[in-house]
């Protein structure tokens, strides 16, 4: 609260300006899902940068649509953020060529459809659809997933280059690295990750790859059932059509064998 | 292609870094829904600065991921960047909380079904969900929809501030202007908007507005219908179902008379 502002002193400003930009970027990450909307104190503590410079960034922001002010005064993200976010080809360009799929699995399961992209090692979900009545998981549309405990995960993981895969079995204990070694080259070898957990909600997922133009692995369908209901083999089949329905809508011609 | 890059001169650097950042968003700014990949040069000259700024900018930027490089080494928008846009409450906090209430309209109906949000003189498209098999709409999320000529914005338009529906009616020549706010007050005292068009496609559209907790208008919803389906009017009651339930989520308590 008491942080004295660090004016920039005549002669030691940033001599390129991007520590400038690295600052404005700093105030976007201060907002998390369980920080959406922050006061002047928070956002500037949360990113580490001078009350006033902060001000005087978020000022910019919000001229240009980045930050908005919600109704008590707090920063929140806004909508022109959203509108050039919509132009990322690997969000919502895949969205909208895999959403009519998604949506028909969704109408034929009945249960949650998620479809992630690898994104710095994680699996960043890029949609999910859900139904009122399914089985609650806590999973949200620009929401990481870890890559070894989830069914999309371990897919994007399987397919992953060799150093995203190093890295991911490097952060588990010796015995837990072997059983996922097995489990990815399982996913490699079927071409399916059926993955079941038991918290938050007892559920099992059902995830298959999806491919681009030049059978690049550019994300993974997955749908998420509770285990008690049918055997989530039972949603293979399905999976893989979607999967493959959307990989075509991104102008993969699937092998016959795979 | 030959533009000199403007280095910045010793003691002539912007005063308040501010600039920068603006640079930074205009980089942002220059990808639109026709421009989706941009090389350096068409970057730096939509952006309208000068060459190396634009590329140490855009390396600040990709540093962080909101920017990203195709395989043809093009500049487009980042993951991060949908993963920051992800916590905008007036977009996939909206879209989060309506979501359910959309599939069962999309559903019933079998028809694009839009959710959208007034922002900047325009209607923005939070969600659509459409059918393979409907009509042809233009329209994607993320886009921006005219206000007049939309059935979302006729009822946005009619629900806004006097300024903004000033601005809108200052844009018609005299008749039209007349017609639109005949048109208005309709929507205002019916509650919906039917909306036809001839172009691209022959479709109506049913609008009917979103409210939050404290009664304000936040959003819109529609379904567009092919013009030789049901009467538009037909979509009446389950396109305001769908509007209340959305509002209930949103925590309003809509009063039984409209």
């Amino acid at each position: 609260m008491s942080a004295p502002d660090a004016r920039p002193v005549r002669g030691k400003r940033p001599k390129s300006g991007d520590p400038v930009v690295d600052r404005a970027l700093a105030l976007l990450a201060a907002f998390t899902e369980e920080h959406r909307a922050l006061g002047l104190v928070e956002l500037s503590r949360r990113a580490g940068i001078p009350r006033s410079t902060a001000s005087r960034l978020a000022a910019r922001l919000q001229a240009w649509g980045a930050l908005e002010r919600d109704e008590h005064g707090r920063y929140v993200i806004g909508l022109r953020l959203f509108e050039v976010a919509s132009l990322a080809p690997r969000s919502h360009g895949l969205r909208e060529a895999a959403l009519p799929y998604l949506e028909d699995l969704h109408e034929i399961t009945r249960q949650h459809v998620l479809l992630a992209v690898l994104d710095q090692g994680a699996a960043l979900l890029v949609e999910r659809l859900s139904t009122l009545g399914a089985v609650q998981v806590a999973y949200r549309v620009g929401g990481r997933l870890p890559l070894h405990d989830t069914g999309v995960g371990l897919v994007l993981l399987a397919f992953a280059d060799a150093a995203v895969r190093a890295q991911a079995l490097s952060e588990l204990d010796s015995p837990a690295a072997a059983t996922l070694r097995r489990r990815l080259a399982d996913v490699r070898r079927t071409g399916v990750a059926v993955f079941a957990r038991r918290r938050p909600a007892a559920v099992s997922s059902v995830a298959v790859a999806v491919r681009d133009g030049a059978g690049r692995v550019v994300a993974a369908v997955s749908v998420v059932v509770p285990v008690d209901a049918a055997r989530p083999q039972a949603y293979e089949q399905v999976v893989r059509a979607t999967a493959l329905a959307v990989s075509r809508a991104l102008g993969a011609r699937p092998a016959r064998a795979e």
